[in-house]
Formats: structure tokens, C-alpha cells, sequence
């Protein structure tokens, strides 16, 4: 199980930051698909961490980090991943935002509280 | 009410990303505030969209998408949002992150499906 929160490296290095509004159509082969592609993506070269987020309203955030924008380019064209790309596209999503960015700053509280 | 997806002009522009985990204390007085933060960002110079979801689990991301560094400063240290800074730090976040980050390039999916 990942952490909640990735903790990549120091600035900069790169996020992708994807935000999505799902349709209602078979929601049990986007969970699998989903989960795969989290567990596929942790495992390409350049990869940082995730953090990923559906709400009840079915917008969903996540957010990938990579070390550089070479490895964006080289998940975005692993083979699997381009199936689920095009499945997302054919049936699961009804919008999508896709963002590359590079991060600049970045800034962490960790309370430490045992609650 | 705004639109789930954020659709902000032509890259580059700029992005925070603000993940974070709440803790249990005070939920009712954490989403007055989060309301009131997201209400007044809209308001300030510089401000493109926001993209905010939190799941069942407490874990959050909200996106928040700007014109440049400089906006993403002033806003930053407006006096409200200072105040609920603070009030985050000392009760209602277990834990976050806040990345802030140049987009470079961006592409959207809109199906215009009636589903």
C-alpha cells in the first residue's frame, strides 16, 4: 500500500497532474483498470510517488511525479497504458484534464499528532 | 458554482498543489473555511480555476491554478487566508504537501456525451 502523501526528491522534478469526471459506465472494470495502472506506474523508470483522489460527485485528482519529462513520455507510451488511455477515452471518462508540469517549490507539515 | 474542471487559458501558466490529510478535530468550522478559502482565492488577480475533491478517508487535493508566481505569492499572504493557514497548521491537517509548479503543456477530453 503506498503512502497517502508521495514525498518525492528535492525540487524541481515534474508532476502530472490528472483531473477527471467519470461516466457511469462499468465502474468494476475502471476500479481494476485504475488500481493496475497505479501499481504499473510505480514500477517505470523516473517514477516519484502518487496521490489520488475520487470524491462521491465522481471528480476525481491524481497527481503522478517524475523525475524528469523523459519518463512522463515513456509511461504515457507503455503498451498497457495505452489500452487503458484508450479505453478511458472510448467509455470511462466523460472530461478529462491532463497537466505536465514542473515543480518548482515545494513545502511539507507533518504534525505528528498520534490522533 | 464552479465548473468541477478547471479550463484555464494557454500554458504556461502556474498550478499549487495543496494534498493533505485532515485530522478529526472541528469538521463543521474546517468546511466553513474551506468555502470561505475557495470563494476568496476566486476573487484575487492572477486566479485561472480551482480543482478541489477529498475522499472518504480524509486524504485531499485541491489544484489551484494561477497567471503567474506573483499572483501565487500575494495570495499566499492575504490576511484572511493567513489566519486560515494558521488554523490548518494547528488543528485541521494530520499532514500535507504544497507543491507549487509551472504547467507546461496541457490536453483536455470533453465527450459532449448527454450520459
Amino acid at each position: 500500500m503506498n503512502e497517502p502523501l508521495a514525498a518525492p526528491s528535492l525540487p524541481p522534478y515534474f508532476a502530472v497532474i490528472f483531473t477527471s469526471i467519470r461516466t457511469a459506465v462499468d465502474p468494476a472494470g475502471y476500479e481494476a483498470m485504475a488500481a493496475r495502472m497505479l501499481d504499473l506506474a510505480a514500477r517505470q523508470p523516473g517514477y516519484l510517488g502518487v496521490e489520488s483522489v475520487r470524491g462521491d460527485d465522481g471528480l476525481g485528482i491524481t497527481v503522478s511525479y517524475w523525475r524528469d519529462l523523459d519518463s512522463i513520455e515513456q509511461w504515457r507510451h507503455n503498451a498497457e497504458h495505452l489500452t487503458a488511455q484508450q479505453l478511458g477515452r472510448a467509455k470511462w471518462y466523460r472530461q478529462y484534464q491532463l497537466r505536465i508540469c514542473r515543480v518548482e517549490r515545494d513545502h511539507a507539515l507533518d504534525c505528528a499528532c498520534s490522533e
